[in-house]
């Protein structure tokens, strides 16, 4: 069915398309990074098919026994892997979510309702019209439903609905975030923000290469997604030597550099940076920048304004990376490789339902596995307790 | 430490046992479920301090490698758990969920705050006395929090502490679960009702004894806890043989027997049963049975009135009990044995922090392991992604 999926979004590549183009022509008013997650091309809509082709080669993980005993009273025990359940999926923008989290939930025996954003209500439609006839196909076209994103008081009255809808899976900017919060009564997964930092380590030696390939590949590669880099920290040791060359670097793929007193004595070009920025995820082209004075500093820096999802430290020295990784809370702790990588594909699990910023039941990149849930089964011959 | 800490549990058992008369003869007023719960002697305090022991010998999970592999850009990714944080603990008589519960955080890496119910509050007082000078001697005295039952508005106030706690855990009665559900903002995982079923299938032949030692078992050996059995079904091909004798083995018991019209015309002694006894949880001597026509019929009943906790077929069948299986959808499923192995300790997971009846992150018995969380560790040398 899944590799039926795949094929549908490819017959429908051009349809899609033209629905993408439809809800682009609307979203003119959109800030870019917006407009870049709405954006399909014919390679966005080949990767989609191609993500769901990946999860359909995945191994299967219902059914899946993770642990089994034989109790001393010769019960035999076994712990399985059972779908969810009905999972709601709320999202903004990249429609390649409706593809992606639809093939995750049928591949975990999950039924979804998709409630992406209005701004691509025609793309996400296409994607689930494309779908369809393979759901139709296996007689499971009920395991997908599609909620209008205009009907604004749906997404309040779902997640109100205790015991009929098991998980709400919220993907998107603050707004959606704060809305799911106060209004969910059923279990929410956040995949919030992911304010993200660098840290360039006192001990620098024979990474300075390396140093700027990371800062520059964390901050420009993709700015608009939640991976990306938002904050540089670098130690006063080796700001003198780095720093200028990195910003360079940075301004010229157009990067705007918000800094603090220490960084504008090395880089003219950087504008003041206030507290605001270390908080904000800018998902742009934007760069704030601090010089610390030791590696705590580091690390009171990203506890007190980072957001648990990536951090990366660059060092040459496997003792700082060591204190950065026990003492750095975040879902994906990076040493020496860049801040993108924190992402399902990268890590092996296929195609990824988002990046969790929970601590609870899945955190980091969420693939089918996490979709999943465990039931107990005890096979007996007459035993009672005792 | 916790040796340290079972230790002081056995030298202060007078102490707490003297606690907990002052607590029983304040609580006369409660009903015997709740009394039953309360109540410490010796080997209570024993089977406490003995829980702590086998805690400290289980595996430490901490730090434990779940899943590595070597990416195709040659990083090293490594999935590894980590503590969940801060834990508010809220739970209403049973005096031994405060060692359970401090013993498991402790072991799991976590900080704990204890809300016990008010009717309990010199037990639990004196039990945390008694861990306390462990706690100083490994100098984390701050780890364990006691939150003063009689401050009524405090559990509102921690409860939405997002960001502070990451987890509240409340075990109890439907209105503490209410009160949670209404004020939460902080990740709960619910130890709710278990409204637990005992099914006889058609096929019984060679288990007719077996059956009435589970059903039995399963009502009457403690009827207090979660996992005791509230309701029995009888395939009608079987009732007229077992039903009489199930029935007479339990009134000797001094079980109270309600049950539907097909019931009542095999055991004249039970009252008429109405659709709130299928919903009820007793916690007590008392059985609500129903004759089925099949086991769909059997299968409908436990999905609609049942809370998901166990239940259990016997059958000698194995297509009946596969068909079982893979219907009903409740944490724990019991094959020929009584409902009442649903405990952690019979799982060999040690100790429970409680029973969970969320489907996420726990799910049933609910150990130390299930106290950490995850996180993603990559090790690279300069790789950026393109």
């Amino acid at each position: 069915m899944l590799c039926a999926v795949a094929e549908g979004i490819r017959r429908s590549s051009e349809t899609i398309i033209a629905a993408n183009d439809a809800d682009m022509a609307r979203a003119s008013g959109l800030d870019p990074a917006m407009l870049d997650r709405l954006r399909l091309d014919s390679a966005r809509v080949e990767a989609m098919a191609a993500a769901v082709d990946d999860i359909s080669r995945q191994p299967d993980h219902l059914g899946a026994v993770v642990d089994q005993r034989e109790l001393p009273s010769g019960i035999r025990l076994e712990k399985r892997r059972v779908p969810i359940g009905v999972i709601l999926m709320i999202y903004e923008s990249r429609p390649n979510v409706t593809s992606d989290a639809a093939a995750l939930c049928l591949k975990s025996g999950n039924c979804v309702l998709l409630r992406g954003g209005s701004e691509a209500c025609r793309s996400n439609l296409a994607i689930v019209d494309a779908i369809r006839p393979a759901l139709e196909a296996a007689d499971c076209v009920d395991a997908i439903g599609f909620v209008d994103p205009s009907d604004r008081a749906s997404v309040g009255q779902l997640l109100a609905m205790e015991g009929r809808i098991d998980l709400a899976i919220p993907r998107g900017g603050p707004g959606l975030m704060k809305a799911v919060a106060e209004t969910a009564r059923i279990p929410v997964i956040k995949h919030d923000a992911g304010n993200c930092h660098v840290y360039l380590d006192a001990s620098l030696e024979g990474l300075e290469e390396s140093a700027r390939a990371i800062v520059v590949n964390s901050k420009v590669q993709r700015p608009g997604v939640c991976n990306a880099c938002e904050t540089l920290l670098v130690h006063r040791r080796v700001a003198d030597g780095v720093l200028p060359v990195i910003a360079r670097d940075l301004l010229e793929r157009g990067v705007e550099i918000r800094g603090d007193a220490d960084t504008r004595r090395l880089v003219p070009e950087a504008a003041a940076a206030s507290e605001i920025d270390w908080k904000t995820e800018y998902l742009d082209l934007v760069l704030a920048i601090r010089v610390v004075k030791s590696i705590d500093d580091a690390i009171d820096h990203i506890e007190r304004f980072g957001s648990g999802h990536t951090e990366c430290i660059v060092t040459s020295s496997e003792k700082a990376a060591d204190e950065f990784l026990r003492s750095v809370d975040s879902a994906s702790v990076m040493i020496n490789c860049s801040t993108r990588f924190a992402d399902g594909g990268e890590y092996g699990l296929g195609a990824e339902i988002g990046i969790s910023t929970n601590r609870l039941h899945a955190r980091g990149p969420m693939g089918a596995e996490d979709l999943t849930t465990f039931q107990w089964v005890l096979r007996g011959d007459g035993q009672v307790r005792s």
